[in-house]
Order: C-alpha cells, then sequence, then structure tokens
C-alpha cells in the first residue's frame, strides 16, 4: 500500500494502529496532521510522549499519576478508611465528577474474565488485600461495572475481604436518574424493585 | 476538566482537536497510550513529527513529497505531455492505484468554493498555468470531484486553459462499475446516458 512518500504511510500505519481508527480514517488524521501548523503538529507529537514517559500509577491505589502518589492519595483531607474499589482509571474521574466521594479509591486495572484470559491474579487485587492489611481501612466499596464480569470480580474480591472483619458494600443497581420505566431493561427493573427503600 | 493527571488531560485535548474525534475517542486514545509499549508511543509520536517536518510540495505538480521533485515528475518513463489535474493529493493515490494512466499529475489543494471563501488564487491554478507555458503539455484532463465545486473548477480552468491552445478533457461521469441502476441517483443516469459510446 506505498502509495504516499514514506513518512505519510508511516504515519497512517501508526495511526490506523490506534483503536477504532479504520484505514480511511487514518489517511484523514495524517492528512490533516500534513496540513497543521508546524507548532499544532509538534505539540500533538509531544503529548503523546510525554503522556507515555510521564504517567505512571499511584503506588499507593494503582491510579494513573504524575508523581508517586496520586492526588487523592495525597490529599490528607480524604477519608483514608473508607476505600471504593474500581476497574478503571476513568471510573475514578466519573466519580470525582460526581463530587459525593470523600475516600480513597483502589483501581483494578481490569476485571476477572476467564474468557478474555483474565484470572484474579493478573489484576491489582494482591495490592488491595496489601493495603487492607497495612492500613486502617473500615469499608471497602466494590464499584466495578454492573457487568457479569464487573459482578463476578466484587463477588470475589468481597468473598477474600469479608473474613479479614472489614464492611464490604456494592454500589446499588437500579433506574438511572431522568431514566425511563417503559425503556428500562428487566434485570435493572429488578434490581430497582429489589433495592427499594422505604420513604 | 482537569480530572486526570497533566499530561493525560494535554493528550486527551490534543486527540480532541483532529477532525471526527470528540471527547470521548480523543479519552479512550490517551488511555490507549498510556497502555502502549514505550517503543509503539514513541513510534507514533515520531511519525507525526517525522511527517510534518519531511513531507512537502513537489515544486512541480504541487503533489505531496518527500524531495524537492515527488516521484512521479521523477519518473522519466512517465508522459509529461498529458496532466492529470485533482484537487487533493489522495485522488493522486486513487489514481495510481487504477495503474491506468501513465502522464504527469497537476495537485490544484482545494476547488473554488465561494460558499467557504475559496476563490481561484487561493488554489493552484497560477503554478498550472505556468506549467503550460512552460513545459510541453498537449493536453490536461480535469478530474476533479463529480461535486458541484469540482465541476465548477473543472470549467473554470478549462475556459483559462482552452485559448492557450490545449486540449481540454473531463473524466467521464456515469454509472460506476458494479452499480445498479434501481439504486443510482437521476443526475448520475443522465450523465450516463449523456456520455454513451456506440458499441
Amino acid at each position: 500500500m506505498q502509495h504516499y512518500t514514506g513518512p505519510i504511510d508511516r504515519l497512517i500505519e501508526q495511526f490506523s494502529k490506534l483503536p477504532g481508527i479504520g484505514r480511511k480514517t487514518a489517511q484523514r488524521l495524517a492528512f490533516h496532521v500534513i496540513n497543521m501548523s508546524e507548532n499544532d503538529a509538534m505539540m500533538l507529537s509531544k503529548a503523546i510522549s510525554d503522556a507515555k514517559q510521564n504517567v505512571r500509577y499511584c503506588s499507593i491505589c494503582c491510579n494513573i499519576s504524575e508523581g508517586e502518589k496520586c492526588s487523592v492519595c495525597m490529599n490528607e483531607s480524604r477519608d483514608g478508611q473508607i476505600v471504593c474499589v474500581v476497574s478503571d482509571p476513568r471510573d475514578v474521574a466519573a466519580l470525582e465528577r460526581a463530587r459525593d466521594f470523600n475516600g480513597r479509591y483502589h483501581v483494578l486495572h481490569g476485571v476477572i474474565s476467564p474468557m478474555d484470559g483474565i484470572t484474579p491474579e493478573m489484576i491489582r487485587i494482591k495490592e488491595l488485600l496489601h493495603r487492607i492489611s497495612n492500613e486502617d481501612i473500615n469499608e471497602i466499596i466494590m464499584a466495578t461495572n454492573p457487568t457479569i464480569e464487573g459482578e463476578a470480580t466484587a463477588m470475589y474480591v468481597a468473598k477474600l475481604i469479608k473474613p479479614m472483619g472489614i464492611k464490604v458494600s456494592r454500589i446499588a443497581h437500579g433506574l438511572p436518574v431522568g431514566g425511563d420505566l417503559e425503556y428500562a431493561d428487566e434485570v435493572t427493573i429488578s434490581k430497582a424493585l429489589e433495592g427499594r427503600r422505604e420513604l
């Protein structure tokens, strides 16, 4: 497929390796780069290398971080006794946007999924158990996604943690705010009924 | 929107400036970069800066090129008497894929479009007229796209060139090979009838 000059072909190839970017889109992006100002192109190039070189995982909660510890773990005003366990750094960002949780986090970096060959050893469960032994933690909130793998991971981790005498909770399932009963799926509706609370 | 660490936010911002990439896709791409191998991330970063720094326009036909002249203009076996005029370097690639044209090209880098504020002076028409005066050219094939702007550009350029005593032709319009009459639009059908040839 050597149709353009070397550097453009190489750029198209690199772009098309990205998820969700096919050959046509990669080609469009590459030509966009050629037509960008020199400065903008360099900023994009540098943002990629910077992000790769300067982002690492927090030594405590495994969230993404610029330094050794992430901003949540360094924030003394956060409650270290309650830890919210999520599967992905993006989930931390989503929870932080809600501004309702003042505890700390633990990022598993995945969920257990035998179908995809992801075993419990491959996600950061060891690190969580280590924290529970060493930190003064009262409650673990399992906030993995309400999918089959997310539920299974929550159950698996809960089973490991409960014998350690720590309270383990699961985020609530139900109708999303602004949602519509008519369009909700059956499982969500039965979860919503099951989780009903007295008014 | 400072939800992640600085380098990731900056990368998301850079990605979301690309055409067709919204905030969610930019976020997904940024996290993909974080999870890439160091080597792959550096290759992507370098491909962008290389393409921007090393790709320029051929001094003759304005096609993209690594050196002063593009590979087509440097190829002595190509017929310099017949020049195919296209609006974009990608069109050169499309024509080269067909392997049917052995002449040279001229890339206008756009089409005349008063609606978008693109006047004839803003595309490489001057350069084409200059070539016609200085090179031994017999025929100009106008291969701009069969859109309103592409047609108008072809007509405009033809009007300029004809008085110079040079044959100007337009690529044929009609049903695409493998196409279906039933699904063809009316304009394509009338163009196909108009352009019919004796068998």
